[in-house]
C-alpha cells in the first residue's frame, strides 16, 4: 500500500518511537522519538532527524558532533507505532556521551557495567 | 555500580521502553513497554514479561502462543530510560500477527510492503 505518514499511530504528543540500528552489524544504537516534521525531514534528506524532547525541537542527529546517520532502510511495526531505521553511522559514535551506542551499559550479575569504550570526550565536542 | 530498578527513568505512566532483539541474528523483533512489575518478573524468571498498554496488565510474552522469549543480555541506555534485551525467541514468531518480527513491513519507493512470511495464522492461535 502507498505509504502515508498519517497512517502511522502518533501518540498523544504527536511522537513515534524509532529504533536506530547499524545497518551492517545490527547493533542497536539509539532509541529516539520523531514527530511528523522529524520523520519528513529524515525521509526527504536521508539523514536522521529526531525530536529532542528535552529541547522541544527537531534536530539532525550529529548536527554538532558531525556523527550523522544515513538512512538505509525503514521498517514499520504491526501497530504502526514504532519504526526501525537501519542506518550508516558516520563517525564512530551514536551517543552524546561519546560511546558507539547509547546502550553502552549492561547488567552483569546484578551490577550495571559499562562495556563499551568511549570514542570521544563529550566535553570537547559539546563544551562543558 | 549495583543495579537498582529505582535508578531507571520510568515515565509519567511508570513505564520504560524495551527493544527486543534476537541474540544471535541481531534482528529487532519488538518494541514494548515494561512497568516495574514486568521488569522484576522478567529478571526473576529470565522470560520476557511486558506491560500490555491496551490491556492494562503484565503478561508473559508467548503465554498464549508458546512463543516465549528467553533473556540473554540486558543493556541500559545513556538516559536510563530505555532497555535493549537480547533474547532467544522460542518458536519462530515474536509478533501476534504471526510474523517472525513485529517489524515485518518496510518502506520501498514510497510504498509500505510486507517483506516477511507469516509463520502462523493468528486466528488459529488466538481465535478471532
Amino acid at each position: 500500500m502507498a505509504f502515508d505518514l498519517g497512517s502511522l499511530k502518533w501518540d498523544e504528543k504527536g511522537l513515534i518511537s524509532a529504533v536506530f540500528q547499524d545497518w551492517q552489524t545490527g547493533e542497536v544504537l539509539t532509541l529516539a522519538y520523531m514527530n511528523r516534521e522529524a520523520l519528513e525531514k529524515t525521509l526527504a534528506t536521508g539523514k536522521v532527524h529526531v525530536y529532542r524532547r528535552s529541547q522541544g525541537r527537531v534536530m539532525m542527529k550529529g548536527e554538532k558532533s558531525g556523527n550523522v546517520q544515513i538512512v538505509k532502510e525503514v521498517l514499520v511495526d504491526c501497530d504502526a507505532d514504532a519504526l526501525v531505521m537501519k542506518i550508516e553511522q558516520v563517525g564512530r559514535s551514536a551517543c552524546h556521551e561519546g560511546y558507539p551506542s547509547c546502550f553502552f551499559r549492561r547488567l552483569e550479575a546484578g551490577e550495571m557495567k559499562v562495556f563499551q569504550e568511549q570514542v570521544f570526550d563529550p566535553k570537547e565536542v559539546y563544551g562543558r
